[in-house]
């Protein structure tokens, strides 16, 4: 006999990205920082009592949510702090939709937001982005009201693609949208500055509007389990009085996500040299042969070319790169099947990339 | 607009036990363990390396599950890893409840119970112990198998009565119930070893029974937000897989959890402690004129007496007490009202305790 709701025993699980345990493998494959965590985090953790873990932690984190609130221009109240980003997307769909009512989202999206729906036993409405530039359809907002979506997840810059949708756009999308519309900014923190996005503003004038951090990526942290979000003071409270696990939040990673981000020169040099080399790498794929959209994340999207490699396909390239000891990313979507994504290193392993790659299609082309 | 779930809006949230900022305080409100964790963790903490913390952690936290398995005689396929034992009974009603089935538990329980069963917006069936003893009533799994209860909460041994039902009772009571039985022993450390008291094996005969086990109490680790789940394996695999966020548990609290339960001497000798002080304590309330009755946890509920205590509320006695510096935990339900609920410290606390209800009750007999 099985005790499963129907729901959970029709839906399959989220996988997550290899974690190679050869400790010489070039991981590329799951987007985290190529670089360290603040030295202070080093600091927090060899200066922290053992002896305060017997006691329970803060409840909800109140110390770091001050600081982050700080830091984006808002109130502690407009903010919730999480374990991971997951966390918050449970926390979301759990308080503000029914099992049955649906969900939205992109295709192609961030995989686990398949994965949450079933859980709550919602379906979900996925609106195709549009061919080449991964647009937003300009009925998207149209189309997911018809459906009658409660929430809209939008992973902005998105993944897998890298495309940013820019604030004056969300703007427009949130006022159009019936229901919430969350924004899930993942890798925010690699956006080029000259842009000038900022969507947190946004939360001030729009009440159905949640915006979604990590400290995973930008902070170099996904190791941790840090998140938070950022929303009206009616839309974080339910969150974070009813919903959330009594204590969510370990004592010891409060105080990690506080110095980690109280240290914002230190990360922002990580974002810029992440920059760097992702400007560089579009150029060195494109000189292989691969098409590169535009990326403002840690990772390109890099389409292979049926011409120039030599009918190799990019679950072959995916499994010579592995065999190579070097891990990316490959989707067996129907719209991603023909591509890689390939999270930015540091300069010495993403050199290592290219010269496999270049290994690879030199023998498939000679 | 309020875009809440209506069982999220019309619900309560979650109350947590206060943790006062004066660091003098003598903190006998929250059954945390007096002692402090094994050194061992101070050393995982010392030699911990805060680069390991860029990548995401194994998902699973398998050497816990594979260590924490063989403490139990079980294999690791039987075990789950969770943030506190919250997050499992999460997990539980996440995967086997509909929302609209109904949730058992007895009256009184856990509080938190009846805030996860609204969360998921299922119905709760209370059933009451019998007076005087706490004992489960002879129909319980009746009464709840009529009231078609899917999943009951027991809290074995008991809170906040400390009372303990045996593993034959726990047997016949898994046996007769219809749905799955969770028997949630985040005090089972505190039991006097003399009574042989293992629900464990339960897991091999019965397909319905999951165990939940902390490190919060057992472990002095309430700070660090760490527990598990024991359960045959196709109970296990769907938490598993399939509801748990996908990275639940972060590096560095999985080490600090693999040193904590491989150090077994360490915390049985803390348990022992509490015991003894505890047998001390029972007769030094009962000295003062409380009705105290046998616990096997690390706390003690103290009923107060109104020919003893000269008409005194419990509510008074806790409040004065609170005012001399000494936190206790008082309940205003109608069967707890007239009691204090007082966890068990160090000899120098609970003398301080002693103290203070000598002091306060002497005046008032004064």
């Amino acid at each position: 006999m099985s005790y499963e709701r129907p729901n959970i025993e029709a839906m399959q699980g989220y996988v997550s990205g290899e974690q190679p345990e050869d400790p010489g493998a070039i991981k590329l494959n799951t987007n985290e920082n190529p670089y360290p965590p603040a030295p202070e985090v080093a600091k927090v953790i060899a200066g922290f009592s053992a002896d305060t873990l017997r006691r329970y932690p803060p409840p909800t984190a109140d110390e770091f949510r001050a600081v982050a609130a700080t830091l984006h221009g808002v109130t502690r109240d407009h903010l919730i702090a999480t374990r991971g980003g997951d966390e918050l997307l449970r926390l979301v769909i759990t308080t503000f939709v029914d099992p049955g009512a649906s969900i939205g989202t992109t295709d192609p999206t961030y995989s686990l937001y398949k994965t949450l729906a079933a859980v709550q036993d919602c379906p979900v409405v996925s609106i195709p982005l549009e061919p080449e530039q991964w647009q937003l359809p300009q009925d998207f907002a149209a189309q997911m009201n018809a459906a009658g979506v409660k929430l809209t997840l939008l992973v902005n810059p998105h993944a897998p693609t890298g495309h940013l949708v820019n604030q004056d756009q969300l703007r427009e999308l949130a006022t159009d949208l019936e229901g919430l519309l969350l924004i899930d900014e993942a890798y925010v923190d690699f956006v080029d500055p000259r842009l000038n996005y900022n969507a947190t503003t946004l939360i001030h004038d729009l009440d159905n509007v949640i915006i979604l951090r990590t400290l995973s990526k930008g902070y170099s942290l996904a190791g941790l389990r840090f998140g938070y979000g950022i929303a009206p003071p009616n839309l974080i409270a339910p969150m974070l009085i009813k919903t959330r696990d009594s204590y969510n939040l370990d004592l010891l990673s409060q105080k990690i996500a506080l110095a980690a981000i109280s240290n914002q020169s230190y990360a922002s040099d990580t974002w810029a040299r992440v920059r760097s080399e992702r400007s560089r790498m579009q150029t060195s794929l494109e000189g292989l042969g691969f098409l590169v959209g535009a990326s403002e994340t840690n990772f390109l999207l890099a389409t292979v070319s049926a011409i120039h490699h030599n009918q190799t396909t990019a679950k072959e390239l995916y499994h010579r790169l592995k065999s190579s000891g070097v891990f990316v990313r490959y989707f067996s979507d129907e719209r991603l099947r023909d591509k890689l994504r390939i999270t930015i290193g540091t300069p010495a392993e993403n050199n290592q990339l290219l010269t496999a790659l270049g290994s690879i299609l030199g023998q498939d082309l000679g």
